[in-house]
């Protein structure tokens, strides 16, 4: 199964409602790069709220999509990490320190739109 | 699998990317409903770009689901509807004659946001 991505002006909005397996997040992964590709993207907002895990290969793979979208000139803002997510994340050592964040979608967007038109 | 549903400040954005059976759209229906009861959204923006096929039973839930939110107090627009999907509608006698419906996420977003707000 995918995970649905959704184009909003010159965002993309994403929201992962799924338990990420390793094979969901590679082809998210590749989904939202060829979708930043074709749209034109200038930002996108991955939202988390609804994730409760995650490991390490996952989290390396979403900071990847952060580094590659930013390689094609679109800048990412996770949102949303849950307590849970942020405690795992820092037990092991990751600390996304180059990622945007920010607590919901709607504030994602708004940073983004800070950034990328302030 | 669930359908995901986004919530952006007063309204819902959810974009179906899957082929649609009975059950899923069943549980999308109940989805859209209690989260429209949680959120205390005044719209939603169903965008079926990527749905190819309708059949009947489908097209009744979808109408249903907009009648049902507006029950509620939320408008629903659909929008992306492709031309096989149009046909088939049309063809079945299925006209939604009383559904809001646009082009695409944006201009379904800016129609909510002129009727709700204008």
């Amino acid at each position: 199964m995918r995970i649905p991505i959704l184009k909003l002006y010159d965002y993309l909005l994403i929201s992962i409602q799924v338990e990420l397996d390793d094979q969901t997040v590679l082809q998210f992964q590749e989904d939202v790069l060829n979708k930043i590709h074709q749209e034109g993207s200038r930002g996108v907002v991955i939202d988390l709220t609804s994730v409760e895990m995650v490991d390490s290969y996952i989290a390396k793979v979403l900071g990847d999509v952060v580094d590659m979208s930013k390689l094609m000139g679109a800048k990412v803002v996770l949102t949303g990490i849950q307590p849970s997510v942020a405690i795992t994340l820092i037990d092991m050592g990751i600390t996304l320190e180059d990622v945007a964040t920010a607590l919901d979608l709607e504030q994602g967007l708004e940073k983004l739109q800070r950034e990328l038109e302030g």
